[in-house]
């Protein structure tokens, strides 16, 4: 008996679908394209360890086959899944073990399942290591840094089995109103595009291909509101929008999720034009289009019934759905002739290429040890992200770095001392004494002699102000406050476990979420008790050093008069209050840059740096311009940048090549930790409307005080290139002029005339 | 010697056309797309009357004609022109006959210039009759009212030898923050486009043409910001911001005015696909595309050079410019190939076109007295409007309408007592003793034996609060308290004059906008003064009835609490003071109803009632619904509106034709005055994502107590239109709603199937 072509390692991808789609029925191909079942319903607590459930058996039976299982591991509030109930790294590994054993041993044709995790910032199961947010990865300007995390992170989730990472990647922060803006790298493509290639990167080191999310323009939607209408003309869509997805798909990425927003009227699950015309047609992408969770039935408000969305979505161009009812019906779809078999054979071959390319046939069952790579520490790296995203707001009169001479510190807020409000959204719960809040990173830091006290002041949200006497009273009797504000994604308080182990929540920090999914704001100022305390502690007379932990800008004008110093320490993770009093105490240099402008208000949104220039004169009540520019952060010592000097003055539009350098002095007596930007900025000549800058280059340098280093750019087409009118990316000719700085509201600029020629030649 | 076949009266309009332009030379052609001068510059004073400066006679020999002269006639803060030097209404016919009579008689061809001027509500001239802004006009759905209003300013334009308004109608109120929101007649599509029919229509009955202002898209700009840019798709552009258009083209309006946003990186003036693929090859629309004042020049930021943006501009579809140097330079363009000079032909046979279809060549002077229309008084229509659109947006206790009993009244704020702040902007300079006040309506709507007093209270705009005590004073021992609050536009304070009879400025109500075009306001509420004045003269415990005077829906969440009952009576013109005295003592009904929906906060924008339906379940914060919904208005008495019955269940997609009956009771003791509003709400089977509902018809009741009456709608085409995936209006199969009621959020509704079918049998 020979072995079926798809089973023989040896020949070639294609072939080997081809061979394996010629042998399904129509309802092996239905069940290959769907992800129905929650992964926690697939498995049920046996004694000391876990079973398969009948739900599970009775899910493969129904197609004979499972495309993907989505979240076995996933552990958290949502879920329901907590240390109690869930999967541990041991036991998980054996559970995606068991469950790809039942799939290929109770199926006709043994087709492995694709095993799909979350890994929004860590893989989101216990005992997973959670990362700093994306929005404080996009504080660190360091694409390296974020790769070998996610390498880190990834390896950990391919050794529980699992092949497919999810990860919230492509979404810009356009309106921090938006409760996921955490889940965001930056308001802007160009540093959002450089993370979404570590991204890919950093997972394939660890043999785990990522799905992108979202698919697309979902940090646009109106009003900040989750998952409403994005309101936007292609121009923009091209623009700004995509410019993630571009790079994540040409550095390898597996999938793209579609997203629940709506392009003027069409959800993106439904749009052929994004889903096939332009990810597939024109940029090439051969991965899958993964719908986000029951996208797909949402449609029915469209079509009117289940099949017809489901043939719907799949004829836009998804090729694997998340929870919905509706795909489980493509067979009737095709029966009734709403959608060809072969649009459903297109979606199944993709599925299929996915499970071949990444090994499910030869190696089904998770690593051993011995085979997994060795990777670094993710949580090691996590925290050298957190150190690094630190992001020094504002600082009037030196306060900062902390002397070790202090007698008393109070450490005061109620984010000073939660774990649970320091890691962001999408996260499992986490074992006690696994995390040092920010609290616990200061009395670490401190001289021996040095007394840290520490009162909350106030609940994170509400007005209340009863506790604000307290914290006044060890702040007037301390030569500095740490005030730490902002606000908190976390869904359940801290875990505190009793005497036998056993987690008793509620008892910890209690809650109370100002952000994450579904927890959009209206007003971004910090909540009313927050600024009491800040004005009441600040009236003291003691130095206030206020440390935002936050997952979005907060709109922060009420702050900048009462503290000596404000820093944005983002989500930093479960560790990240070390990495906060490090920098506090000049451990460490505050090197985070603004991934996002900061408003003033929310009543003057949007403010990002990058919109068009209309040259407004601001609105008649206040600046349209932000508290604090994209790009902005102070260090402890002083820089001077250079003008930008170009190694042409002009260029062809042909393969343009041409090199701008800027020369950067540390003029102060400590060690500059610099992320030199290069914008571009179009005078003339462009098919549509300018923006005001766009950033298109950024070089780390470190300096020795008293020394001057130089940043090099590489301008090439891709620094140059605008969205024509054909939509394409071209290089324009006309004016533009290449600035180089230390944030975007600072720079100096120099004119590059481009060409309409062959030549390089100047 | 033959009469030239164009100076032939009898000959087709086409045929005079085309000869006509045959005889031009390149630049003669150049002058008719031309309207650079400000209409002011062309005149100056000497002795009693005024005379035509070189200035003038040097344009018309620069291209040996005029296009067209704008503003000739205009009068306020910006043109420089007051009753000092401007033009009066019959030295104002004079000085437009010297005009038409200089450029006949210098020029070769004799081809007379059209006279533009401002009638955004009433003619913008000294002595122009004010009407309430379009804003207040939308709160009267009553676009019959209206057309007659228009027509009698309109008569009073032609009469000063005029032939083109330049009048605001296409704008949408997306964003209140946007200054110019009073001169949109709503938030709504449907109801913007009947009130645009009706200017249309009015304006031809005093034979007066229309440019229509502005297309396309400018209410929804980024941030509610003049001019800056337009983010949203071409569904989004065609469901909600074309509708005024289409109807005003249809309507038959001589032109429309190319807007200065961009839609998506391309400004509208440089826009094809608006101009003239949609205008012209869809819509059929024959009249002439007028670019905003320096819109063509503003190109040159895309273009580098100013021959290119007039070429850009023409190619585009505009046909005349205004005050732009660039479109002076399109002979440069021909002869250097940038654009064709058949293009440039096209536009200028449609301005001759216009010219010779407004009868310029056989009446070129303004009509003689005896020639003109007799019209209504504009005057009276105006405060009949005034009166309709006072809204009552709440009221508790009973305390309205005022009875006459009582012994003294206290009128306060800062608008109580000022013509200029409650006339809006685009306003030339009003005589004294011309308009009412609020203050002096009211003093002459009371009884003998009361007593009114008055303060201000506070300043219109500022955190001063010196001036509360007083205002309190007199409320503490008052029956009740006017407070007449909101915004302003006005850009001089009130003109005073002194014993000669000379103005003197300055002197009245100090100035402050807060309102009006390049005023746009970040936050919404009102200012921290009126605030402050609001919640202590309510807490002297006499009734406080909040009058708003505003050109934009502010955000009213904190005047539920304190006032009684609060009004809008938007900017109601010169003698709206007596309009809203009628309303609260009961002279007339409160019947305005809300053509935008009242924000919270500007926070949480937007607001607008037409939304996508995503269900959205609200900020964390706050709600994402409005504080009062579009449509709302209460009134005296109390109604009850029954079920909405249709005369068949269902009908075919092909002429579907039905009716849509509901009757609505008088359940009070006063007159209701209701709008019984239609609006359509699409359960399934769109192809696009269905919005929440959708205005689509709207009938006037007038019910006497205890009695009913039945509102009847004709369901028709246009009633179940929507935009299909090709952008044309078509009536798509599935399921509808039709709802009816008082208000948008208080409707009921009844559902109608549309079948996929030629039949209209049910």
């Amino acid at each position: 008996m020979t072995l079926p072509l798809y089973r023989d390692p040896a020949a070639p991808v294609p072939d080997r679908v081809r061979d394996l789609l010629g042998r399904m029925t129509l309802a092996e191909k239905v069940g290959q394209v769907n992800q129905r079942m929650y992964g926690w319903d697939a498995y049920e607590r046996a004694g000391d360890g876990h079973r398969l459930t009948d739900a599970f058996r009775a899910e493969v039976a129904a197609f004979d086959g499972m495309g993907a299982l989505y979240g076995l591991q996933r552990a958290d509030a949502w879920s329901g899944v907590g240390f109690a109930d869930g999967l541990d790294a041991r036991d998980g590994a054996r559970t995606a073990a068991a469950v790809q054993r039942y799939v290929m041993d109770h199926t006709r044709l043994g087709i492995p399942v694709l095993l799909v995790e979350e890994m929004p910032h860590g893989h989101q199961a216990l005992d997973g290591t959670v990362l700093p947010v994306n929005l404080a990865v996009g504080a660190t300007w360091d694409p390296d840094l974020y790769a070998d995390a996610v390498a880190g992170a990834a390896a950990e989730l391919r050794a529980r089995g699992a092949h497919i990472a999810l990860v919230s990647a492509l979404d810009l922060v356009r309106d921090p109103r938006w409760g996921r803006s955490e889940e965001c790298f930056s308001e802007d493509p160009y540093l959002a595009a450089r993370m979404t290639e570590a991204l890919v990167e950093g997972a394939r080191r660890a043999g785990v291909a990522v799905v992108l999310k979202h698919f697309a323009g979902q940090g646009a939607t109106v009003g900040g509101r989750n998952s409403a209408a994005t309101e936007l003309g292609p121009r923009e869509l091209h623009e700004v929008h995509l410019a993630a997805a571009r790079a994540g798909v040409a550095a390898g990425a597996a999938g793209v999720m579609a997203a629940y927003n709506e392009f003027d009227g069409l959800p993106c699950v439904a749009n052929r034009y994004l889903l096939t015309d332009l990810l597939r047609t024109e940029w090439g992408f051969e991965g899958v289009v993964m719908a986000d969770g029951t996208a797909v039935d949402r449609l029915v408000r469209l079509t009117g019934d289940p099949v017809s969305a489901g043939a719907l979505a799949l004829d836009a161009g998804c090729d694997l759905s998340l929870w919905d009812a509706s795909f489980t019906r493509l067979g009737e779809a095709v029966e009734r002739g709403l959608v060809s078999e072969s649009a459903l054979d297109a979606a199944v071959a993709r599925v299929l290429t996915l499970k071949f390319r990444l090994g499910l046939f030869e190696q089904p069952l998770p690593p051993a040890r011995s085979e997994t790579v060795e990777l670094p520490d993710p949580a090691e790296l996590g925290e050298r992200i957190a150190r690094a995203s630190v992001t020094l707001l504002a600082h009037e009169g030196g306060v900062l770095p902390l002397s070790r001479a202090v007698r008393r510190i109070a450490v005061l807020g109620p984010n000073a001392d939660s774990v649970a409000q320091q890691i962001g959204d999408y996260t499992a719960p986490q074992r006690p004494g696994g995390g040092i809040t920010v609290l616990e990173g200061i009395r670490a830091a401190v001289a021996a002699g040095t007394e840290v006290v520490h009162d909350r002041g106030c609940a994170l949200v509400g007005d209340d102000v009863s506790g604000v006497p307290a914290a006044v009273a060890l702040a007037a009797g301390s030569d500095v406050a740490v005030l730490v504000l902002g606000g908190s994604s976390a869904r359940s308080p801290d875990t505190v476990f009793d005497a036998n182990g056993a987690a008793v929540t509620g008892t910890g920090t209690p809650s109370g979420m100002t952000c994450g999914e579904g927890v959009d704001l209206a007003d971004l100022a910090l909540p009313p008790g927050q600024r009491a305390l800040l004005t009441a502690v600040s009236a003291t007379g003691t130095p206030v050093v206020v440390v935002l932990v936050q997952g979005r800008p907060h709109a922060l004008t009420e702050l900048d008069a009462p503290a000596a110093a404000v820093l944005s320490a983002w989500y930093p993770g479960p560790r990240g209050g070390r990495a906060v009093a490090e920098v506090l105490f000049g451990d460490a240099e505050p090197r985070g840059r603004l991934p996002v402008s900061v408003p003033r208000s929310a009543a003057q949104l949007p403010v990002y740096y990058n919109g068009k220039d209309h040259r407004y004169r601001g609105y008649a009540d206040q600046s349209a311009g932000p508290l604090h520019a994209f790009g902005h952060g102070l260090s402890y010592t002083s820089v001077v940048y250079g003008a930008p000097r170009l190694s042409q003055a002009r260029v062809g539009t042909r393969a343009p090549r041409l090199t701008c350098r800027v020369t950067v002095r540390n003029t102060g007596s400590r060690p500059a930790e610099e992320t030199v930007q290069l914008y571009v900025r179009r005078l003339s000549g462009g098919s549509s409307w300018p923006r005001v800058r766009e950033l298109r280059g950024f070089v780390r340098l470190t300096i020795a005080p008293g020394e001057e280093a130089e940043a090099v750019f590489e301008v090439d087409r891709d620094t140059l290139a605008s969205v024509g009118r054909d939509l394409r990316l071209a290089v324009e000719p006309g004016l533009v002029e290449l600035e180089t700085g230390p944030a975007s509201d600072r720079t100096t600029g120099v004119r590059l005339e481009i060409t309409d020629s062959e030549s390089n030649a100047t």
